[in-house]
């Protein structure tokens, strides 16, 4: 498969470098190792064996390509790792290594060892963003633009605002993914630690601890829960960062030009065409965040596990679930550069207010003409008038002033009122109030 | 759409009595008539309009045929009730009455109040399903079974822990959903209560009080963080139900016999074969939760929503969201059903654990082998033992007693303690223990 | 479940009106009168009982709330369909009702004959789509608008031949629904024909012959290719119908305006925004686009069903696929809607066209520039006045003109062949081509 | 990512040793030699100039990690893979490469290239496994085994007529699959071959045909019918493989032991339990295939892609559309060797078939009563005496003689067709007449 150039692209170049086959394969150590201290500790292990196990282990290089070759047989990575690290054991100690573990316990909790730097790495971009989320919003707590619903301009609202929206995705998302579980998994061959009786469990608390993982109630073989809550908690964030690329991507239209990704040397550069700039963080977000959709999907369906160990639907969880988070690490580093660079343009957006002749303002304009004549008379006309404006091509509020009925109702309308009711800048509603209520609820954690 | 032959069986018959079409009328007119009792109270109607509009509207039939057929034009069935419910009104109330709101404000927050008894439901049916769990581990806590991994026969458990690990996620998935938030959407236009300035905070926060919704830190028109949290809540619990239903199905098997579902006239019948007593209920239960999937990865696909109002995104949101809840709803009755009247067969896991000779208890035997013999030897003989009880039909201890390197290494081995080696009901692990921290934990909350 | 408000909208008004839950009934009797005729053909029922059976069966008033509320206890409505059918049949007919026939067989066959005027709508529904096409490709084969790629400009094309892509998908769609199969499912309980030997074969062929399905090459009960064929088939159309409907989204935002939905009385009406016209029929095609992604995705997890009947994912695909119909016939309606009756707005496009002072021209400018210039400087200089351009608001001609490396090469460059590089109505490409070679193809069935 | 170890194992290890980050570099270089083969034989490029440039670029080591590390800024390989080519040509070629060409042209071509041997590939896989399935079929044509339906023992079938629906399956997919095309992708940068009018169509039918590609109608750049295509095609077969792995998987159960994946020396070893042999190629299979399933959830999902490129949408499509090409090519290896190896031991289908003392037969036996007690009694009957002979452990035809209703019937019951009616041997409906009918068809071809 062309990794390199078609999958790793998209994922973080951080992880990527801390997250590959022989840091699978120290985890799977750690796991072993952790267990036979604790057995050691319970006194099921002779003194000292643990520490001799680490210390030829430790020292030991594993031929990860070996073990790579040796899954076809059993069908995870587990039995062949467990086969090369007894050979290099000396014979007293081999059969105390993985002593009471099962496969499944191994490559569980060697997955859970390696998602646990990248759920902080995840933390720490979400931190980043935040922040850099909250500056963006106050520099832009006055800054008017138009707000579009169904890709329509409707009302005006402030560029302070729309990030705020964006940054309580954020958050949310960090939240619930910061309460994502990464337990320790240990039960043995059948889950309930077959030759230990209730040492079974002490052991997998006590594994839990040193490894610096969640303890589970129980061992969660076939329980697949927390797998289906972290791998939906990771969707969930990628949907942030999608939304976030989205409307940047539409406001860096051309024709709408209000933001701009940060630029560099190189950035966004098209192989056929000089003058493009194009939105590359943003497709590379999207990118990003469309697979993660796709291999979320492989976990729902795999939720459901046969009896006292997957026949495939296990099997089939470990690169969905290891690639949605290195996916999301990449899409959160495009995320936290574009909320840290953008280029806004409020010229632009002020412009774009215009675009209309001031007919977005219909609403406002209904609103102060239904007292006098009717609702249903205020609703029309405020629309005709924005029709004749956008035809036309003259202001608004000239447009409304000629209307017929407008004009007959003369007396009982207030001009300047209504000349008001057509500004933009005096129709933002709650947007300050939202920015700050928004940086209170960031900050409150 | 054959809906109640081919949709509705799988849904609750209860929920769907309370969640129909006139259900969601009712619930849009709660919201509007919620939001006009807070604009009142906050001075912005004229004292008593909105006990009028009350009374006016809580008498009014309104068609709900009529609005769907309004739909059509505007994309929404806020659109065509609004309409309905202002031609209803008398006109000095007709502009009070959706002030400051639009379609979406409206249709998300009758759908949260829909939602809302139905996760009573899901709570309460889970609780029972809990209950019905805890007196089928106790009642099964030393009842013995064999575990099955890649449903192949692998080592002894008891049922009662197997029934605790189904009561494990059933929790989790009761807790998770349990947080799952149901907030009011109120933002206006584009999200910003044009025209209300910082008011619509507060009107948002009242209406979310008096509806008994959940308080949003802003309105989340295109941030759908809360629905992909809701639809991932249910998925996760359609897949804890599926997990059961599998478990049932597959000890279900005519050659496995373990457990029945609950007996009922003319239940799990086939149309040809009188024989047959089919597991109906899980099948029921599998065919929900796999909709119920791909129902979830519309709302994974739809959180990425454009600007300040989705362009088809949100709309595709609304059936999918609403079939899950009562997808799962139905899964859950079943399941509650299964757990409480499920038929447990101790001779037939009984005769399942003879079925290999005692070739299931290999592992202990080869831990017991493994310091006179060596971990590799050990390993062997405990298999090849195995395969000689498989294929001649003899006892697991025969076949060991027979094999020649068990012969030769007599003196050194203690004949007893390879007998009780092979006696499942004495290599149980924590399955006891388990149970009772299932129990634990499963009372603790 | 709110169905008339929430799921129908999506859906044919018309395919609402045809198949529904009398449907479905009729369907399954429309099955078991063909397969007792033929069964009768073959001298396997006393001559006249199926003429008999049709007689009494087709004028009786099947209760489909009776049949729907009997599905709890067999996971299916065949098996309540067929004990009120046979309690309407006289006692000596009752045990050739339904002979040698299991209840996948009904339901499978019956959702075949519901499907078949589906796919015929839609097959028309296509054809008239490429009628609109071909109109609207003619008639704007001339009609210059910018080219856009990662939404931003890039360079011209014409309308005529993005209506030709959207028409060579709408097409390719369409004649891969044409070959989708509707076979009949006729196989007895376990799919061997019971208790009919070779004939079983020949009732299943002749039971195909008379409903005017497909015949299969053996009966399909855990075989679901031709599930798999159609729901794909089906999810395809969807995908171009949304293509179609991304890119008129796209195109009518208010800063673009270059085409309109076709207006229509209270079409596009927001309920809070009188001037917004809003593109519901996109938005209308990408929520049901959206939703039948999500049901295919429960297709393609139900592909594999286990031994000789599904448990659960037989169930599961129901629902689906039949909704995927309903849910692609009101998205190609819409499409249809929009294909004949689009507004097209040539001044906008030529407007747009000149948003970038031109800058959209800098890749033949490039072109021009290389042989004298060398590529690198080529590109450079072309995009360098493409920014120049671009921030100082002049034509990209002359800022060309003044760049400093172009004034010094000045004797070299035809200055008329630059100023003509940029003038986008002479830089169409195969454009032209393209078209015609559509409609050609188009044409060519 | 740890590849090797998570993800690289499902797939076919040949697939991964063609289709690598080199063979992408590969196939971009022949896409841009054949362009510029064709550019030249059409007069557009100095003649020998093509030959120059492939003389100077096959003989020239890319390097493909500088390639990838250059996507960053771009958003796909072929910008920096143009640039590497570029600077490696003498300064008079650099302009004629990548002439009238974009990325999206280069990249989707060169997937093209990469999945045709892989379709090859596949198809040699499938007809391997359709060898074998004959060979299967023929030999167990009289193969008496349990039919089961909802996993409960229904009727009698033959392991041929089992094989054959499997075989059926593989060679449908087969046919799905060959006739899915792999279109060259030349359209330049927005798709009407900018600066080549009519030459553009010209230019890329010549491409297709020397590199022995589809030739589509138009470009295809955001019209992704033929991805759709292929995606879904490859998903139906992995569908198919999946039902196999599934039907073995259940099969092979130790309470059933019908028949047993082939052995091999460590093959189905588990880590912990000697005596295990477990389905490991089973679990290898439908591990994949749920794989696959998420990864055509990404391509439904990214169908629609706006304009004239995708911002997102296309780039997802690459890792899920070459993933599943190669996890299908892993799941066909084990399906191949499966059907040509698999284990069938006829004697636990007959002890199976006695498992229900021959209750499965109570539908023939109800066919035979029913004229002479009635269809609903002889149901009845029939269905009393099997509980009895399930709960009693005697034969069926011992319990149906017992019952008292046949006792008093006596006289009009044909006792040797009662008998007779409870062999399963003698009820194997149109097993072989299936067989027949499926190897003609599968040879047909």
């Amino acid at each position: 498969m062309p990794d390199a150039l078609l999958r790793h692209p998209f994922m973080s170049q951080t992880a990527l470098a801390e997250c590959h086959d022989e840091a699978m394969v120290q985890a799977m150590l750690a796991f072993e190792l952790a267990l036979a201290e604790v057995q050691e500790a319970h006194g099921a292990l002779p003194q000292g064996s643990s520490a001799q196990m680490r210390c030829c282990l430790e020292s030991h290089t594993f031929d990860s390509a070996a073990i790579a070759s040796g899954i076809a047989s059993g069908g995870n990575a587990a039995i062949p790792f467990v086969k090369q690290a007894r050979a290099a054991l000396p014979d007293e100690l081999k059969r105390y290594f993985h002593m009471g573990a099962t496969s499944q316990d191994v490559i569980d909790s060697a997955l859970m060892l390696l998602l646990k730097p990248r759920l902080a790495a995840l933390d720490a971009l979400l931190v980043r963003c935040r922040a850099a989320a909250v500056e963006l919003m106050k520099r832009h707590e006055q800054t008017v633009m138009v707000g579009r619903t169904l890709m329509q301009q409707a009302l005006p609202i402030t560029f302070g605002v729309k990030v705020a929206h964006w940054a309580i995705g954020l958050e949310q998302a960090r939240r619930r993914l910061a309460q994502a579980e990464l337990p320790v998994q240990f039960g043995g061959a059948v889950g309930v630690h077959s030759g230990w009786d209730e040492q079974g469990l002490d052991f997998m608390d006590a594994v839990a601890q040193k490894l610096g993982l969640a303890t589970p109630v129980l061992p969660w073989h076939t329980d697949r829960q927390p797998i289906h809550a972290l791998g939906t908690a990771l969707d969930a964030t990628a949907g942030v960062a999608e939304k976030l690329a989205l409307d940047i991507s539409l406001l860096t239209q051309t024709e709408v030009g209000e933001v701009a990704e940060p630029s560099a040397p190189g950035m966004g550069e098209s192989s056929s065409m000089p003058h493009k700039r194009n939105p590359v963080r943003c497709a590379m977000i999207r990118g990003a965040a469309r697979q993660v959709h796709g291999y979320t999907t492989v976990l729902l369906n795999a939720a459901a596990q046969p009896l006292e160990r997957g026949l495939g639907e296990w099997h089939a969880e470990w690169s969905p679930l290891v690639d949605s988070a290195l996916l999301l690490e990449g899409a959160l580093e495009q995320a936290a550069t574009l909320l840290e660079g953008i280029e806004v343009n409020p010229e632009a957006m002020h412009r774009n207010l215009a675009a209309t002749g001031g007919g977005i303002m219909a609403e406002p304009v209904s609103r102060l003409l239904a007292p006098v004549l009717g609702q249903d008379a205020a609703k029309r006309i405020s629309a005709e008038a924005a029709e004749t404006a956008r035809f036309q091509g003259i202001p608004y509020t000239e447009a409304l002033e000629a209307h017929a009925e407008i004009a007959q109702a003369h007396g009982q309308l207030d001009a300047e009122a209504l000349r008001q009711a057509t500004d933009p800048a005096l129709y933002l509603g709650s947007s300050q109030a939202q920015v700050q209520r928004a940086i209170a609820w960031l900050q409150q954690e």
